[in-house]
């Protein structure tokens, strides 16, 4: 079967022949994958920028992909899925040592020694076929076979908010009328996190404004007018917010907008990058300290994440489903994949390439 | 009756002879003051540098002093408190309008439309007597009469571990054992606030160890040794830590610390100063997220932490009441407050001035 | 207008014409009603067995009415939502005096102050028209016109899941993959509340089993297998679950039910009834300490829970909107109220009626 | 060495001769007994009514006690304890596989498959000297080596209100000053538990009523005195309430009790007892309905627990030494235990056995 391989540290992909898995076994699933999504984290590894890829022990190449979607084709014993089920994988796989993996909280690992399917010590899943167990299996509903690669970077956004929802108990954070209806979220950046950000944030009552350094593309403008937020440019004049979700990591960015931030706020450090610097002053500090300020940090996702960006799914499919589906700008073949994991296209918000219908 | 009072912006301190107050209506108490501490905040007032500093409404100065424990010398009808009753007053005074003030939660207040007594637009507590409402008055044990001046800056410190232990049930930060006892804490800073974080995370079960650029005074030797906690200059090896409590808020210190957090850590903001710059890299940032790391900057505190505060030192009086002696390194008379608020005095903790007994 | 009043504690209805309200002022929204939905309580207060039905002060009737959809038609100024919005009304209104309501909680009401909206002490919706303030409407997105007047119902059974999502936390209640995949759960009852809470388990990873006294209607048989829920018998072998969810208030069937709880297992009291008793023994208390059960009355719901409520009605109408469309069994004229008010008819889930298109 | 040995299911104690146990390998204690107290299960084991009770693993005779404190005596390698500390050992031991058991919260094992050291399956600390793992240990203050032997029972209390802090966030249920000094509990019961709960909630800000059906002891006089609380017939006018403590466990009391509760209250299950049978009726499942009403069965603790307890107890060491001596009625010698262990004597409130000094 067809496969995407890299070879870490190495730049470059290859799209090579691989032996097929083998029938499931006991707990096992057999999936014949339909899409998988490109991220810039598959870039960062086919590009040798991200130094934590490497192949799974004693390999020296790492199938590729995290973001996914397939098709159950068979299955092993004592396994609930059926066959014809629309899955998602679960991309993170526990140490099996600290407390946080042993509740399948492995998004909380505390050793650093859990493996990454397509990113670290784990096969991916930009391949035809992949047997996996159940349990890291999420469900999808039918209606959501063409959408649902989305899952994946959901998920991630789900957790993030997940922390914000409870982080934010520790105030009275809801409105005179018990909803978050007054809230004002900045979500730094408009790329598929960016967006994602912004339609969970606005489900649940925000008023979201989309920023960035330029004006919308002209599919971010039916996206974000369809989901009903607004989008501005960083130098518009930005209100005063409750919220600032940064999916860029940019110090500078960052530091520009803290200032926005209302007592009590929040802010949900997601992005990250590398090379930029930017002046820490005293002062900001001390506003963080009188404002009551908390900052959190937060990366990957465990199943239940999976499982609730499911759900956000099929509210936006019921509610705005053209705009879900501009969120995928691109679908190619494998044979492509080499070519567009080279770089980001313009006006790209998700490459998805297609395995099979 | 005596009276300490300033002229924000102006510079300076004057004892003054004032109008003693009338005796208490109706939920209101009259008490004599036994005690007031000196802190940074007081000086920063004195010295004009806190800019927030500001009298009451239409006059034009402010008696000074937060840090207060008096005994209850007269009562008005309907209060439960008696004459002899030791007590400690609330600072903040809420806003009335925003929902975290109507719940008594001034310390989150939204519109920043509070008072502070001895600081922003209200009375303090350095005079000889003060009338105020009962339900801003803590009760104290009489066995703390000579060190519940320690209350207030406590209230602070577990309004800030209150937020701690709320946030990290964000994720599992017990040990195996259902307790803290595996967890290490860095407190930056050996004063008042860094040594009163330090018994109260030694006594939730943290290994604690203070941090200060220079080597630990006789009587910081003394106190750490007794409440267990180990004192390091910052240049000497500090080990991987759960928690960074910042009691300086200088952006060098915190920054050169950071990396230090395990996963899922957390830092607490308390400390402000000005003026200091340092440079915020992106790996700072994408380190804060891959870590999972919350961070939450915390100010003043509500009824609820003074009486927790209370709970403390009545543990620490049974444990260690030498240490909590040690706290007060100077008594002073109210005559020697316009010199002592001048500037923080060698080898200083906490310097009391002395209203009656 | 036409409207349906009743004078408690007087039995019966009548259908009158009762005056149009006035053009909506500041903040006011005047709203075309579509659909009412007729619960157990409208019936209780028709039949004179509810004794805490009232009139608004001084007056003698009250127009009945709780469950309700409708469209804007006017707004006032300074209100955000537009002419032809589709909204749904929160029916409790506040006390304004304790804390709970204070903050938008008045599902949590203190002093038992409130008026509820067709219940006690204020109109409710079964007329043509209704003026009433922005603040206590809920936007409903337009594909749910027809499905959304069980927003209201709906609203009660997410604060009660609500109150469990948060209560559970107590424990580690999460299965080994992080979700609630391995969660059974017993819901007594299978009219529209039972189905509702069923729906809404389902949706969050639970093996839901529904349960009567007796056999599955047909359409009840649609339903439950079209959202993926078992419906068994009580005298069925009934298996052991973590949690409970009594729909009926009946203390001989809850009695059975709770040995089958397993440890840290809770139990929802949502239904409520009278005239039954059933002897409570000193083993099931001992039963519930041994195995740290939570118990849990609710009652209410404020506008978040509408607000989510809206939410799963998204995510249903895009996974089994047919199941959805089955639990209105009955749709009625004004006319035919006084009628099908007075008792549940065969086969009923929910009986609504038809006030405009 | 002397221990207490009883044979479940026969009734009876023997007081006899066993081997000293090892010294200590690596990560354990050797630990010399001081006290050991008896409570209601001690009892129901030698009566042979607690059907639980087994010895361990292919034994006959079980050793008794799991209320205790003692000395260690001797280290094994690797551990921080030292000789001549004071600790208090863990009771329950978990299944090993359970979520909660791998998390150190074998208080809330879900498979039962738990052992508690003189109760099921492994022997108890009613013995001269016991061997242990260090993590089973809680250090206790010099100072409290008179009293700590109340660690155990204490634990179980802090977990119960560890419960109840944490469920009652659900709603509101601070006052306007932000603490609890507005609620009320009822305590049923004046036994040890139930003046250890009335100690806890006064200092967590509770009023406090004791509730029993006779007149108080004259050293509950005393006791209920210096912790400032209240002891009440169950005749005299019980006042309407916020929180119902029952430590004891019979229907009829906790049904006529339950009326009293106000809208959000809470009631804390701890009590067991048997036989006893009273009416449940739909009524009162209506007003836990209508009142929003939690009851929450609690049992156990982990060692969390105990080091809370331990901070509970300096606390009241500080403020209220003699009532705190006064809980322990009588201190007998070990040849006297099978007399005592027999019944409750006349105005018991804790018996302890001395070991060692």
């Amino acid at each position: 079967m067809k496969s995407i391989v890299v070879r870490p540290p190495k730049e470059g992909t290859e799209l090579v022949e691989t032996e097929s898995p083998p029938q499931p076994d006991k707990g096992e699933v057999l999936v014949r994958t339909l899409l998988t999504g490109i991220c810039g984290t598959d870039r960062g590894i086919v590009n040798g920028r991200l130094k934590f890829a490497r192949p799974p022990l004693k390999r020296e190449q790492l199938v590729l992909g995290h973001e996914s979607i397939g098709e159950v084709e068979a299955i092993g014993g004592g396994v609930e899925l059926s066959k014809g089920d629309i899955v998602v994988p679960v991309v993170r796989r526990g140490c099996g040592v600290c407390l946080n993996c042993k509740i399948g909280r492995q998004d909380f690992c505390e050793t650093g020694n859990f493996v990454e399917a397509g990113i670290r010590g784990h096969d991916g899943f930009m391949r035809e076929f992949f047997l996996d167990q159940e349990m890291y299996m999420v469900k999808v509903p039918p209606q959501l076979k063409e959408i649902g690669v989305l899952t994946e970077p959901l998920s991630n956004v789900v957790k993030a908010l997940d922390q914000l929802w409870f982080l934010q108990r520790r105030t009275l954070w809801t409105c005179e009328d018990s909803t978050y209806n007054c809230r004002t979220a900045l979500v730094i950046g408009s790329g598929p996190i960016g967006l994602l950000f912004s339609m969970a944030l606005s489900t649940e009552g925000f008023r979201v404004i989309v920023l960035n350094r330029r004006d919308p593309s002209e599919v971010e403008s039916k996206i974000t007018e369809q989901i009903g937020v607004k989008f501005l440019k960083l130098d518009d004049g930005v209100p005063p917010a409750d919220l600032v979700v940064d999916t860029a990591g940019s110090p500078s960015t960052l530091l520009r907008l803290l200032p926005k931030l209302k007592n009590n706020g929040a802010v949900i450090l997601f992005g990250t990058t590398s090379g930029e610097r930017e002046e820490l002053s005293a002062d900001v500090i001390t506003e963080l300290v009188e404002r009551n300020v908390v900052m959190v940090g937060s990366v990957n996702a465990s199943k239940e994440h999976f499982q609730r960006g499911v759900t956000y799914l099929s509210v936006w499919h019921d509610r705005f489903p053209e705009a879900l589906k501009l969120m995928i700008t691109s679908e190619v073949r494998p044979e492509e994949a080499p070519e567009v994991l080279k770089a980001k296209s313009k006006g790209e918000i998700k490459t998805v390439l297609r395995w099979s219908q």
